[in-house]
C-alpha cells in the first residue's frame, strides 16, 4: 500500500482539522494564518467555536470531507479519535500527542501497538510524537512566526527541535523551505518513504535528513540510494555512539545502529553525513546556492594574521588543501597590496584593502578577480568582520562607505561564481552578544546585500571551513553516483 | 639582562610617549582615555599640538622621563627613532610599525637585524609589527572602546587579532583581563619571558597563551613548565599542519616547528592545548570563573530531543561520559518531570519545567538539586534556549516570569557549584543574525544575570560540550604537575 499512495494527498491537503483544537492550542494557532485557513475545523467538544471559527464536538460532526488531521489532545483519547477519523475517511493522521513507546513503559509500549494495528491499511499516519509537517504551498505548518515563502530545501527530521530550527533559520540564515517533516516515533509513515517523495518532489532540490534510526533496515538503503541518485542528500545521524544510541532508544524508540553501519550505508548511497546540526544547516545552504567546487584547493580572504595561520591549519585538518598561489598572481597581488602589515599569498591578509571605497584605488575586487583565476583554487572563503573597525575609522560616513565596498566585493564574488565557478562563502562573525547596535545594523544590510546575490553568509569562518571540507567530501563520494547530465 | 629587568617596569611604565602621533592616530587615541593620560606625550615634527597637548618634535625634546615608548611611523624611520630613544634612556620600545621579516623580503630582513643589534642590551622591545601591550591597571592600552576594568586572565599573542578579540569580549564574554601582551616579530621579548612574568603576576589567575614559533627552542619548555607550575595556562599553537607552518612563517617570521613537537611540549609540560580561538576563550573563561571538574561525567539539561541525542554522541567523542543516574534519582526525577514529551535519564529533556515559574512547582532548580547529588555528574550543562518559545506563550508577561525562572535556576546552578562542586556552564543559543528585538532583550538579561553570579554563558551547546573536554583533558595531563595546595 505504501507505494501506491502519492504523499502529495498527505503534504498538500485540501482540508485539515485539529482535534484538541482551543483558543490557545499551537496547530490551531499555526493552520489558521496558513493557505488552509478557510478549510481548517476546529474539534473540541469542550468549546463552540474557536477564534470565531465553529468548534466541532467530534471529527464525524463535519460535513465536509476532511483530508488531513492533527491529533493534539492527551494519548488515552487516541485510539477512538483514530477510529473515528478512519470512519470519516480521513487520508492522513498526524500525531502530535506523545506518551508511547518513546517513554519506554509498557503501557505506552501497548498503545503505540494497538495504534498501528488500528490504522494499518486504513489510514494512513505521521508520528506520534513529532511535529508533523510544515509546507508552506500548502499551508500546513507548526511554526507561527514563520514568513512561509516557499524555497527549495525539503528537511526531514526524526526530532522536532531540529525542523523548527530550519524554519527559525529562514529569516536570519536566508533559508527557504519547500517541505519540512518531523516524524517521530514513525509507526507507520517513516524516512524512506519521505526520502523517496522528496526525491521525486519537483520543488524540493536538497535534502537535509536527521534520522536516529529505522525499524526495519531494508527500505532505508534503497531510500537513499534514490534520493541521492536525484538530488544531493545531507544527512545527520543522531545516536552515533553507545551512550547517544541508548538516548535516541528513549527519544524516538529508535533501534540506533552502529554509527560505522551508518557512516558505511551514507558513503555507499552518496549522502553527505555532517557531525552537528550546525553543519547540517549550513552543509544545505551552501549546496543550494552555490556550485559545487572541483577540488579541494582553498584560498581565504582575510584581514588578520592570526586567522591566516589557525584557519590554514583548520582547512588542512579537514582535509582540504590552502595552495600557494602561482608566481603571477603573487605578482599581480604585489601591485596593489599594501606590503606593511599583510601576507601576499594564501590565505591573503590584506586588511588595507577592505577600507578601500574610491573607485580609483583598487580593491577587494580586483582580488577576487585574480585569485578566481587560479586553477587550484576551487573554493574562495572572505572573512568580513571588520565593520567595527570601519566604524571607529569613517564615524558618520561608515554607512556610506560600506555601502560602496559592499558593492564592490560583490563585483569579484559575482565574477568568481558565475564567469569562474567557484564556490564562494562570506563569513561575517556578528557576536551573538553585542550590544553594539550600529554594528548590529551595519552588519544586517551588508549581509542581506550578499544574500540577495545568493550568496551564504555564514556566522563564523571556522563553519565556513567545515561546510567546504563537507561538500568537498560528498562530491568525491558522489563521483559515478549522479546520473550524468542530459 | 633578560632574567634581570622586571617585566613590571614594562607593564607599569609611569609615562609614555607616541612616536608617529596625530589626531588621528590610534595610540594617541588609546592612551589618552586611560590612566596615562596626564603623563603621555605625542611625539611628530609635524604637529605643533595634538588633542590640546603639546606636540615634541623628537623624543630628545620632552624634559621629563620617558619609560615606554610606542612607534606608530614608517619602518625606514624606526632606527634613527630607536636610537633616540636610547639617548633618552626609554626603558621599553614597542614597534607597531611592520615591514621587517614577516614581509620575506630581503630589505625587511636587514632592517630587522639592524634593530635587534641597535637595541641590544641597550632597551627592550616589544614587536615589531604587533599592537604591543594593553594593561588596565597602568594605562598602557591598544583599544579605543574597552572598559578597562581590571580583572584575571593574561593573554600573551602573537596574533594582534586575537589579542584585540580578548578585549572585545571584556562586554559581551564577561571577560576581564590583567594583562595581554600582542608581541610579533618578538626580536627581543618573546613568549618566555612573557610567561615567567605572568606566572609571578599576583593579579593573573589564568594565562591564554597564542604562539606561531620561537626563534630558540630552548626557553619556551622552561617558561611553559614554570607558568603552568603557577597556573593555568591554556595554549593555541598556529601553523601545526605544513601550510598553516608556512602561513605562520610570513606572518610573523616564526618557525612554527612540527605539531607534534608542540603537542608533546604542551603535554610534557602541564599546559592545555586547544584547537581554535573560540576554544581558547572559552576554556580560559571556564577556568577562571569554575571548579575543575573531578571527572569526565557530565550531565545535560535540556528542552530537545534531538539535542539530547546528537550532544551525547559530541560528549562521548569529545572524550566525555554521559552517564545514566541513579535508580534513585530518576525515580525522584520522575515524581515532578512530566511523562509526556519528555527523556528522564541523562541528557534530562524536559521541556515543561523551563516554563515554571510558580513557586509552589518543582522546577530545573529541584532538578539541579539531584543532578549535583550524582556521584558519575562532575559537570552539568544547562541548554536555555527557549526564550522564543517563552514570548509565544507568555506575551507580554514574559519578562516578569522570566526574572522568576532565573532565579530558581540559578539557585539550583550555586547549589551544584558552590556546595557539590560541580563545573556548571550555562548555554544560550543567540541567533547571532537575529532581528528579534525582545528575544534579545531578554536574553541578554537573563545572561546577565547568570554572569552576576559568575556563571559562563556560551553561546552554543557545542561549545560548552568542547569546553568541558578541554578542560577535563587538562585535569589529566596535570596530575602531578601543580604543587600540592600548602
Amino acid at each position: 500500500m505504501k507505494a501506491a499512495t502519492s504523499l502529495d494527498e498527505i503534504f498538500l491537503p485540501r482540508s485539515v482539522a485539529v482535534v484538541g483544537s482551543s483558543p490557545k492550542e499551537f496547530y490551531t494557532l499555526s493552520l489558521m494564518m496558513g493557505k488552509l485557513r478557510n478549510h481548517f475545523y476546529p474539534v473540541n467538544p469542550n468549546y463552540q467555536e474557536v477564534h470565531g471559527i465553529k468548534c466541532h464536538a467530534s471529527i464525524l460532526d463535519i460535513a465536509e470531507p476532511v483530508d488531513y488531521v492533527v491529533l493534539d489532545l492527551p494519548a488515552r483519547y487516541v485510539l477512538k479519535t483514530v477510529d473515528e477519523c478512519i470512519q470519516k475517511g480521513v487520508k492522513c493522521i498526524h500525531a502530535f500527542t506523545s506518551g508511547f513507546s518513546e517513554t519506554g513503559l509498557p503501557e505506552g509500549i501497548e498503545l503505540e501497538k494497538q495504534l498501528a494495528a488500528l490504522i494499518k491499511g486504513k489510514v494512513r499516519m505521521i508520528g506520534p510524537n513529532c511535529m508533523g509537517i510544515y509546507c508552506p504551498k500548502s499551508g500546513l505548518s507548526f511554526n507561527i512566526t514563520s514568513t512561509r515563502i516557499e524555497g527549495h530545501i525539503g528537511v526531514i527530521s526524526q526530532s522536532g527541535t531540529f525542523a523548527q530550527a530550519f524554519i527559525h533559520a529562514e529569516k536570519s540564515r536566508n533559508v527557504s523551505v519547500s517541505k519540512v517533516v518531523s516524524y517521530g516515533n514513525a509507526i507507520d509513515l517513516d524516512c524512506p518513504d519521505f526520502l523517496t517523495y522528496m526525491a521525486d518532489d519537483p520543488d524540493t532540490h536538497v535534502i537535509a535528513l536527521y534520522v536516529e534510526g529505522v525499524k526495519d533496515g531494508g527500505p532505508i538503503r534503497a531510500a537513499l540510494e534514490y534520493a541521492a541518485s536525484r538530488k544531493p542528500v545531507v544527512a545527520l545521524k543522531g545516536g552515533i555512539t553507545r551512550q547517544g544510541g541508548r538516548v535516541a532508544s528513549s527519544h524516538t524508540g529508535a533501534l540506533a545502529g552502529s554509527g560505522e553501519t551508518w557512516a558505511t550505508l551514507f558513503r555507499q548511497t552518496g549522502v553527505a553525513q555532517v557531525d552537528d546540526f550546525d553543519d547540517l544547516l549550513n552543509t544545505v545552504i551552501a549546496l543550494s546556492n552555490c556550485p559545487l567546487p572541483k577540488g579541494n584547493g582553498v584560498s581565504i580572504i582575510t584581514y588578520s594574521g592570526g586567522f591566516s595561520v589557525v584557519q590554514s591549519d583548520m582547512c588542512v585538518r579537514a582535509g582540504l588543501e590552502v595552495p600557494q598561489f602561482s608566481p603571477a598572481a603573487v605578482a599581480e597581488l604585489r601591485e596593489f597590496v599594501p606590503a606593511s602589515g599583510t601576507m601576499v599569498g594564501n590565505p591573503l591578509d590584506t586588511w588595507q584593502l577592505f577600507y578601500k571605497y574610491d573607485e580609483n584605488e583598487k580593491s577587494l575586487k580586483d582580488v577576487f578577480r585574480i585569485i578566481a583565476s587560479e586553477k587550484d583554487v576551487h573554493s574562495i572563503l572572505l572573512q568580513f568582520d571588520v565593520i567595527r573597525f570601519m566604524i571607529s575609522m569613517w564615524g558618520d560616513k561608515v554607512e556610506e562607505r560600506l555601502k560602496v565596498v559592499a558593492e564592490r566585493i560583490l563585483e569579484g564574488c559575482l565574477y568568481a561564481r558565475d564567469e569562474k565557478g567557484k564556490l564562494v562563502i562570506i563569513s561575517m562573525f556578528q557576536d551573538p552578544y553585542s550590544e553594539n547596535e550600529l554594528e548590529r545594523k551595519l552588519s544586517m544590510a551588508f549581509k542581506k546585500r550578499c544574500e540577495a546575490e545568493g550568496f551564504p553568509v555564514f556566522p563564523t569562518l571556522n563553519e565556513a571551513v567545515r561546510t567546504v571540507s563537507n561538500i568537498y567530501s560528498y562530491t568525491q563520494i558522489r563521483r559515478g553516483k549522479l546520473p550524468k547530465a542530459g
